[in-house]
Formats: structure tokens, sequence, C-alpha cells
């Protein structure tokens, strides 16, 4: 049995163990500075390495083109909800694409900033689905169209960016990848800005990534705070404040464990998709072999990293969740907005904490299906 | 000789070495959780007992009235010169006091937001002083008044709060106290709003500390993200979104360690108070002594957290820096700004390390003066 119970957590999520023995064992003194990470400058020179290299292996890990910024920020994925219409905006017309939970609060919140429109909206049918980028009603002058490219809460996945300019729209795109990011490849051709909350895939809460094609820099609202102003950000390297120092060289330490993964003779992030593929495909078989567990999801955009499946005798919830537990299979409980079970399967969680979650289904079911 | 530097950092700083290593011991495994900190939900049962003991602990140590709210939030100082007047100023009148590079700063940010005036301004003379508030042109619709108590790069200190209501103005005092925050009691009977970045005194970067009177929440201007809307975030508990949690857990370690001080009888905050009474005396008188020496601070506005000085003979600055640094007493070099030497000694440098940095003041001087 595992030390550690498996950790199913949406995020704040289960870190690869590796990386927080290495965080620990530094604690007191990074790379012979005698200094804790913590306690650095961030202007001295043993920092500077620390940035500069979680900035380099991210940029490898995800190919980052070098027309994009990397931004490393504060505030989360609901700070970016206005800081995005803040920064590109210009008080004109935004579209949301709302698939979920997330993209619902991106709509409601960029309202403050511009003429807000939902070009397509999934809510009636339960976020099940991806809609078909060629129904949405893009305007002509939209300033930016957002999506959420996994909705962490309804397991939606966009498993192919939408091509704007296919849709005869040249607004630039914005991808929310908070709860899949790191998870698999990115196509940056179809992308002007991408952000993402560091709690699920990277590190821990209080960072944020946000990566931005450098032609959007500098047309921030009168309203924006200096701190949030991409422009001022990236002219700074991130540094226009005291960044968050711990987050980022956690982050660092993540970008190197997701680089040195190997898998059936892939590396890198090509490995750590291949496992993600075949995690979610252990897990979305067992769910739809069994005749006790549901998940509503269409196929075609079920997500990797959040499974949400629900008992169909939700009598039996409390006693799935008692027994899982003595199993050292934790935080599996659904987001209250939806009820049922979530098991979030990020890049850390390995296939044996899959395994073991596909065990318990098989036994609970067979003895209380 | 200490096993690690003394590290003089004007922030992020040095952090007591008990805090660091309970962090490290706890990284796997919190409390038996099995979990370490940087997994949990945050709206776990566990996150919650972090977040509840690290206010509450918070509370007992500063004194802080029921009538204040306390919130856990991101974005650091040069943040909170943004939101403090997207929530206080609903567009009117803001009066700055400067006294250094912080105040200087919060007067041109907070001009996004409304009708700045710098009512008192130390510049002219450097930053060497703190004027007396009966010559504050404060004005009677001010919607608040904006202190920095401790200017880090200047070295200047309230040591007393100004009493707006003596001088006839109701407006809410407004402190930035990031560089100073429990080093010393807050009379919060003259205080509406205190806010501090934690990387000074009391944890990592990235978590920001605001301590809000009840009666000023509510007035956030349509301009203010959801995310840093004081009474939205008040309501929440500081969980409107995801908090820094990891930041939340070790500010709260160093919460525990304050209130366990003991010094000469005093414990808590009145103990870490005399001792930095103790340390910033032996290190002005080591300078006022000293015929190489020169701190150029009004003696009356001193800060005890930061200490620039410089040498008379600038041509000596690198041989000073190399010299301590061989003594293991670090990040010594004064703000580029105003060159020169800066001692930060927060709550976390013992006496120990003030004591060896005046004996290298002294030896150096002996040897070069």
């Amino acid at each position: 049995m595992h030390a550690r119970p498996y950790n199913f957590s949406a995020g704040p999520a289960l870190l690869p163990e590796t990386v927080l023995r290495e965080a620990a064992a530094e604690m007191l003194d990074w790379h012979g500075s005698g200094l804790g990470v913590m306690e650095m400058s961030h202007r001295g020179p043993e920092f500077g390495r620390i940035l500069e290299a979680a900035e380099s292996d991210l940029r490898m890990l995800l190919s980052i083109p070098p027309a994009f910024r990397v931004l490393f920020m504060q505030g989360g994925g609901l700070g970016q909800n206005a800081i995005v219409p803040l920064n590109l905006s210009r008080g004109g017309a935004i579209d949301v694409v709302v698939t979920g939970a997330w993209s619902a609060k991106s709509l409601k919140e960029a309202a403050r900033y511009g003429d807000v429109r939902a070009v397509a909206n999934t809510a009636a049918s339960g976020h099940r689905s991806i809609p078909a980028p060629s129904g949405w009603a893009v305007r002509p002058d939209a300033s930016y169209v957002h999506v959420c490219t996994n909705e962490t809460i309804h397991g939606v996945e966009f498993h192919e960016l939408p091509d704007l300019r296919a849709l005869g729209c040249d607004a630039p795109l914005v991808i929310d990848c908070s709860s899949h990011v790191a998870s698999r490849p990115i196509d940056w051709s179809r992308v002007g800005l991408a952000f993402a909350g560091a709690q699920k895939n990277i590190g821990p809460a209080g960072l944020t990534l946000v990566i931005v094609h450098e032609s959007l820099l500098g047309h921030a609202l009168p309203a924006c705070p200096s701190v949030f102003d991409y422009a001022a950000v990236a002219e700074a390297k991130s540094m226009l404040n005291t960044p968050p120092t711990w987050g980022i060289y956690v982050a660092g330490l993540v970008f190197k464990w997701l680089l040195a993964q190997r898998e059936g003779g892939l590396e890198g992030l090509a490995a750590v998709e291949a496992r993600n593929i075949r995690k979610a495909a252990l897990l979305y078989d067992a769910i739809d072999r069994s005749q006790l567990y549901v998940n509503d999801v269409d196929p075609a955009a079920r997500s990797r990293m959040n499974v949400p499946f629900r008992l169909r005798d939700e009598s039996l919830n409390a006693r799935f969740l008692a027994t899982a537990s003595e199993r050292g299979l934790v935080q599996l409980k659904g987001h209250k907005s939806v009820g049922g079970m979530r098991a979030s399967i990020y890049n850390a969680m390995p296939v044996e904490g899959v395994l073991a979650l596909v065990d318990h289904l098989r036994d609970f079911e067979a003895r209380h299906g």
C-alpha cells in the first residue's frame, strides 16, 4: 500500500512526491546559498536563476514560441477574469463561450469591462459537450474570444482548440487552461493568451501563469492596476513587484519533473500526455462498463483531468466515500454545485492511483450495486 | 559561528529557523493527514483549521478589535496601492503623506482612482523625517488618508500613528505597514485599514494581509475586480477564490512563533517589540559612534526594522560588503535608488545577528577607517 493516500482533489491538488521531498530538503539552504527560497531577495542572483530556469523549462515543456511572453502573476484564475478584459477589451466587445461553471464566471466578471456576449452556451443541456465552433455567433469587432479549455467542475475539455481565423474572426483567442495546463500540448498558432492558476497541475495556489502574445501588450484600460498591466509586468520580467517566489520555485521543480517523464519511448510533455490518456481511459472505461456509475459528458468532450461521475443510487454516496477513504482514496466528493463524485487525475496522479480507484469502483459495485 | 548566514535582506527576508524546520518536516504530511499543505483543498477541514488558527493567532498577537476583518489576499503592497482606492475612494479625494519611496508609489497609483494630493511630502529634504501631522493639509472631504508607517528604503518609521480626529479630519487612516507589521503594537483606535505584504515580517511573498474596519466595506468602484473587493473577500472569509494556502500556513507558523517569544518578563508582541528596540539601539549606536558610517534619518523617525547607512568613503563599499559576506553577513547592499548599505533587522533576526554586524562595523572601521 502507498504510504500517502491517493489525493483526487480538484485543486489545490497533489504534487509529485519527488518535488515535495526536494522542496523540504532545500528549505533552509538552497544549493549551498545558506538561504531558504522563501528568504531570498527576489532581486538577488539566486532567485534570478530560479526564475530564469522556471521560464526556460516551461518554454521547452510547452514549446512556447518566442513571440509569447511568460508572466508569473498573482490573483488566480478568478483574478484573470478581470485582468484579461482590463488588458484586452479596450472597453469593447468581449465574446465568451460558456461550457461550464468557470466560463460562466468569466462572462460575469468581464461584464465590468466591456460589452460581453455568450456566443455559445451549453447551460441548457447541463454543460455536457463542446459546442461546434462553426455555430459560435462571434462578433466581427470582438476584442477577444474567451474559452475555458477544461472545465474543472463539469469535466468538459476542448480536445482541439477552435481556429478563429477559419471562422472569419481575427480576434485573439484567450484560453483559461488552469486545470489542464501542462497535461497536453497547446497549439499556439490558435492562441493569443493563455492563463492558468498554478494550484492544479503546476504548484502552489497563489501563482498565476499568463502566456501572452506580445502583440496584445500595451492596451490596458486606465483603471487597470499597475501590477496587473501585462505590458508593465512583461517589461519588468515579472518583477514589477515582489513575485510569489516560493510558488515560482515549486512550479520550476514541477517543470523539471515533467520534462524528465518517460512513457513508452516518449519523453517530456508527450510522455505526460500519453500517460494522461491512459489514465483517463482506464477510469472512463470502468465507469462506462458499470451499472452503478454514470458520467454524462459527451465522450468527445470528456476531460482527461477531471472526471465527475455519480452513483445511480445516490443513497450510497456516503458509504462510497467512506470506503474509498479506508483504501486511501481521498477527496472524491463532487463539487457542491453538481453533487456526486469527482476524481481529478492531474499529471502528478500515478497510474497506480487510478488503478486503485478502478478497483474500488468494481469492489464497491460488487458489494452494493 | 552560525550555521547559516545572517540575512539582512529587505524582503523577501529571513524566517525563523524553527518555522522553516517545521514547514520542511510537515511537507509531505500535515498533522497525520497524509497530505502536504500545498496539496490540500482550500475548502477541506484541514486547511480550514490552518486558516482559522492563522487568523485567531494574528488577532491575539496584534490585539485586533472584533470590528476589524482580517483578509488574506494576493498582489502585494503594490497591488494594494490600487486595491485600496478601488475600495475606499468612491472616486473622490485621496490624501497621501509622502515620506519615502513607498508612499510616493502609493500616491502615483491612487491617481488612477481619485483626486490625489500629497498633503505632506518630505522629498525635498531626502525623506529623513516624519512631518508633524499638525502641518498636514488634509482635506475635509478626503475619502481616506494614506501613510506608509515604515519606509523600507528610506528607513523612516512612524513611532506614533497620527490622530486624524484630533486634526478635525473624519477620514479613515490607511496604513501601509508592510515592513514593520507584527514588530510592534498598532493603535487600532486611529486606523481604518492596515495592509502588509507578507514577505518581510510574516512569511512568503505572494500573501498580502488586509485588516479593515467593517464600516469601510461595500463601497468598491465598479471597475474593482471581484477578487479584490474587500466586502466580497470578507463575506467569503478570504475564500472567494483559492487563497495562497502555503503562504497562510507559513504565516500561521510565524504567528505562533511570535506569540511564544519571551524577553525580560514580557511575552508575545511586547517581547518582540522590546527585542526590536534593543536590536535597533545596538545598531544605531554603533553607527553614530563611528567616524566611518552615517545614518541621516532624524533620530525620532528612525526605523527599527530597516537601517540604511552609508560609508563616508564610498570607495570602501565593495570591500565592506565582501568582508561582511566572509563573516556570514549577507544582503547588506542598499537599495539602488539610495545606494550605500541597508541592514534589515526584522523580527526573525536574532540579537546575535545584530551583534555580529556591529562587530563587523567596528573591525572594518579599525582596519580601513
